[in-house]
């Protein structure tokens, strides 16, 4: 049983592991710094498709078969399975999985789902609620653009502050015993809403939520930013991101800048102009986690990382109807 | 902690109880059977709102305070609300309680969210994750038919099939302990796709789910359809009902006709000409378990209830891209 600390976090006693995991990435994700990490780079991002989202789901599918793969269970084996995305009615993940036989708990958590996932995989393996779980996400830079922007071939624009949707999918497989990377405890954050209404601007929108659910984590772990080898946000970008350094800085006296990550920054060569603020979509942090930061932690390269999903709530229609993106 | 029982089911051994639940609901749900059941029924289904999406999240928050209140509790007290909806990117919720400060899970489970959040909040409350939780779901006749089929300045019409999205919401407040209906045990479906591909007929679509979670659960629990006094789909609606009963009878030899009832026949005039085959959407089934079924509940007029979700999977574009409807 987990015990809470503080108002918001919850720690473990057993520490369920994350006990395999798999991503899969698109051509220009691949040519970022992180290529060499993930388990199959798709050079075709319709992967054979006849459609965006058909290939997000064939993608999604992929990440949750390699993931058990890896971690030697097959899928009537899981208990329980967390996923969701950004596709409205989250079908990127429903025609992923359909075929699995997995009793199936939709999420949506916008960009955070992964983090989300997690968390969720992580408390139910503590609990006994469930044995083996499997979290996994996706997102698709071309369904994402012609749901909430421009059909690709309108050739829409985008400022330098947006950020490019991840064409990514990832997976992990939560045990509550065994070796793996261990889960130490979770957080669940709450709604930010500081009046941002371009909807481009997500790093902004997202930055506040982030500062918040660092502050509230520390705060009830009674831990400082320098006990953690990486505080790794997923995905604020790099507009997001300074205002972030510079929320906790300013509000909190907090400095983080020494430990700071974020995925966003890390799955993109920045300096492609296609890039911009860097990258977002629910598989930008999920692919990073899910095969970089899994390395890095069995290789002992880093020992504590705490991972910070951000989602920025809207729909396309929201920012049209004047509504802010909290 | 909860024990495994069989392959899909959690039985609770503490027994979380929901303390307090609201319903709010439309005026052509208000003047159906159940009119005088609701915590509040709206003439004027914009709520005073602008737009569609606005006055289903305006429901939405409304529902939610009317269920705190009615529970005794306020927001602040609030370890988990998990809380999802139909529109894109689930915003009918996200903007419903985005000023309530709770540490918040977005679940996507189409018409099924009520079922799924009440699973969730009952399996965080039995296993201490948590002691005062939410769940909570809604949709909207009107921002349905314009996200799903057409604007009803079209005067779109459906076949006597179809379902009329419920303009409802509903909402409980599941503790760990204390007076209120017990929740026994849960199980979370798997996906079923019996390749229907009318996103009219959705009925049709779903009973094959209902029908295989509920052999599984009576399966995993030894029990029989008779040890209930109510087996609750929602929401099968006239075709869907009449489908389970026949895949029930043939496949497994179960005879649920005298325990069976559906939340899509209860909440509308079934002579009315606008609803076909009864109601369906988030709404609908929360709406008549937060407010009828709790009241029966409590009163003692029925004992044991197995409420079983049913969703279908599915967006405004997947059926247009040749898929089925799992």
């Amino acid at each position: 049983m987990p015990i809470r600390k503080g108002r918001y976090t919850l720690e473990f006693v057993n520490a369920p592991v994350i006990a395999g995991s798999a991503s899969v990435v698109g051509k220009k994700e691949g040519e970022g710094p992180l290529g060499g990490e993930f388990d199959k780079i798709y050079d075709d991002t319709t992967i054979g498709e006849q459609t965006w989202e058909k290939a997000e789901s064939a993608m999604h599918r992929d990440a949750v078969t390699r993931a058990l793969a890896s971690a030697d269970v097959s899928s009537s084996d899981v208990d329980l399975f967390f996923g969701g995305d950004l596709l409205n009615q989250c079908v990127g993940t429903a025609f992923g999985i359909k075929e699995m036989e997995m009793p199936c708990v939709g999420l949506y958590g916008a960009c955070s789902t992964m983090a989300l996932g997690l968390a969720f995989a992580a408390l139910a393996a503590e609990t006994g609620i469930a044995q083996t779980v499997v979290a996994a996400t996706s997102s698709h830079f071309c369904s994402a653009e012609k749901q909430f922007r421009m059909p690709l071939e309108y050739g829409n624009q985008s400022p330098p502050y947006a950020q490019r949707t991840a064409t990514a999918a990832g997976a992990a497989v939560v045990k509550s015993s065994g070796s793996g990377v261990k889960i130490q405890s979770v957080i669940i954050g709450i709604i930010k809403d500081v009046n941002v209404k371009d909807s481009n601007n997500m790093g902004a929108a997202m930055a506040p939520a982030a500062c918040q659910t660092i502050i509230d984590f520390l705060r009830d772990t009674n831990t400082k930013p320098e006990d953690y080898d990486m505080i790794l946000t997923g995905d604020l970008g790099d507009v997001g991101s300074r205002l972030l350094i510079e929320l906790l800085q300013r509000q909190e006296n907090t400095d983080i800048s020494s430990v700071h990550a974020d995925c966003g920054l890390m799955l993109y060569d920045l300096n492609n102009s296609d890039i911009n603020s860097g990258g977002s979509g629910c598989g930008c942090s999920a692919s990073i986690v899910c095969s970089y930061i899994m390395r890095r932690l069995k290789a002992g390269e880093i020992k504590k990382v705490f991972f910070v999903g951000t989602g920025a709530l809207l729909s396309a229609i929201t920012p049209l109807q004047g509504d802010s993106i909290p």
